[in-house]
């Protein structure tokens, strides 16, 4: 858990979610897919979304137990969406370790993706709440938009940036949205924050989304877990391509890139969109939109409890993996 | 809609429900899966899971807007699991239609079973009864679970009948019990009866299960809509395959049989079947499971709302298709 330093009081919290989220995918009646799950779990991440009902949540007054089956639910909707997405992009590595799909096969990771989704829906329905279902299934038909879109925009070197904004906030702003609104849903704050923690999450969301699309090109195969330039030779045309694109010659070579390309080929690529500018254009935006987060929390009433919030924003600006 | 004559009482039900599927996967934002979703919806289906949601809301009082997203959300799941179920079978054909994976391939039709998926969690909680979304998110696990237990079981011809009991109940019989119980929920009738409908709906499900596993091997490929014998030449072993393979020489010719074999290779193995008697023994045990389930019924008060239930369970007895 790289990021415990920042929020040492929520340690035993996040130690918690890990734990049932364990406990989640355990299946007698199908120790396939709960290999499978595990397997992903191990090779570990952020758990920001987790962390963020956890952050929002002490805004209020909560019941640890909503709290903890709120955040279950939205990481094992990530944990099915990565999954899925690991088919679709022929991913072999996540993080260093062997997708489901590359160990497994793509059958079994499309059921393993199903599974995750089901039990999320699961620990969801244990909060008596009905407001905490409508966001979370609101987001959860955004996000399988967005999948197909992303599908769609494949090794499309013509789309323009707005659909690529419209693409990350389906695929990832808005479920770190929902993660955010759905801390305070739990926590009982007035409705009004309800919408405020909710915008909060998709301007981090965005930025989060943004920042990991320049790691793609500026990151190590070591840092990611995955070969740099990976999202694009997988076709994914994400924000520094789109300002590197604005060179019309670059454009016009973009073109060579397609699924039979090897990250070998893909060296040129990315030096040349590196040295065009396109990642600072892109941190600029990133950075925008972070400040726009932190303007959400300066509405709340002050409270030691926003501080831990606005640490993981700043973390997450000068994130390098 | 093949069972009409069943419930004229009922068509206009029957009628809005389909309108409504068909507004559920409108999605201007990815008309790749309104088209995916609308090739499924048109090639029909019997539309059981809503169907029995509707005449078991019909025993008590109910809204109609809820007794609808219910059935929608029934089905949408429904649809979800039978559009996964044709990327592991590799089905290019059902109902006497290509199957979204053979027409836009495995990745649409992963994403598209996701949409429909989320699409029915929308539906779901814009009922506001916990318990209901309780029933569903529990079978839905379970249905991904059978899934995946199936995906285990293909070509293994040494598993017993036990194995494909639980399977069946799974992957059929708890979503049609979660129907019936769900029309029960909304139309608040007494707690109860909720497990009686669930029953109920267990044994039909079972039931229904075991008729189309036997008409894999007697119907014709015209009125099925996907050649006979095509679930075991996928590697899917049935009820009639167990009671045939009680012939050990039969067992071991049954091992032939792998993702090569042909339609045409599989004439002699429905013959085999066909004049083994299985057929006879597994449409008796679908028979007790409809008996059992009408044994259900006579519990519940005289009502002219229990008529419709007990004609369905005969017709579905005595389907051909």
């Amino acid at each position: 858990m790289k990021l415990n330093f920042l929020y040492s009081n929520i340690q035993a919290d996040v130690a918690a979610i890990e734990e049932e989220l364990r406990l989640a995918v355990k299946s007698e009646q199908a120790p396939l897919v709960e290999e499978a799950a595990l397997q992903l779990l191990n090779a570990g991440g952020k758990r920001i979304r987790p962390i963020f009902v956890c952050l929002t949540a002490r805004l209020g007054q909560f019941q640890w137990n909503q709290v903890e089956q709120a955040a279950v639910a939205v990481e094992l909707i990530h944990m099915a969406s990565i999954v899925h997405d690991d088919v679709v992009d022929d991913a072999d590595v996540r993080r260093g370790l062997p997708t489901i799909k590359s160990k497994w096969g793509n059958h079994v990771a499309m059921y393993t993706g199903d599974f995750l989704f089901a039990k999320s829906l699961e620990y969801m329905t244990k909060i008596a709440n009905l407001e905490a279902h409508q966001v979370l299934s609101k987001v959860t038909v955004e996000l399988a938009v967005g999948e197909i879109e992303q599908l769609r925009a494949k090794y499309d070197f013509e789309q323009n940036v707005r659909t690529y904004l419209r693409r990350i906030k389906r695929k990832t702003a808005l479920l770190i949205a929902a993660s955010c609104e759905l801390g305070g849903i739990v926590a009982q704050l007035d409705s009004k924050w309800h919408r405020k923690l909710f915008l909060f999450g998709y301007y981090v969301g965005m930025s989060f989304q943004i920042t990991d699309d320049v790691l793609d090109f500026t990151g190590s195969e070591k840092t990611l877990g995955k070969p740099a330039g990976e999202d694009l030779r997988q076709g994914n045309v994400t924000l520094p391509v789109f300002f590197a694109m604005e060179d019309k010659a670059f454009r016009a070579q973009l073109r060579q890139i397609s699924e039979t390309t090897t990250k070998e080929d893909m060296a040129p690529f990315i030096e040349t969109i590196k040295a065009s500018g396109a990642i600072a254009k892109s941190e600029a935006i990133a950075e925008t939109y972070l400040q726009k987060a932190i303007g959400i929390l300066d509405e709340f009433p002050p409270s030691k409890e926003l501080k831990p919030l606005k640490q993981i924003v700043q973390f997450l600006d000068k994130r390098k993996y």
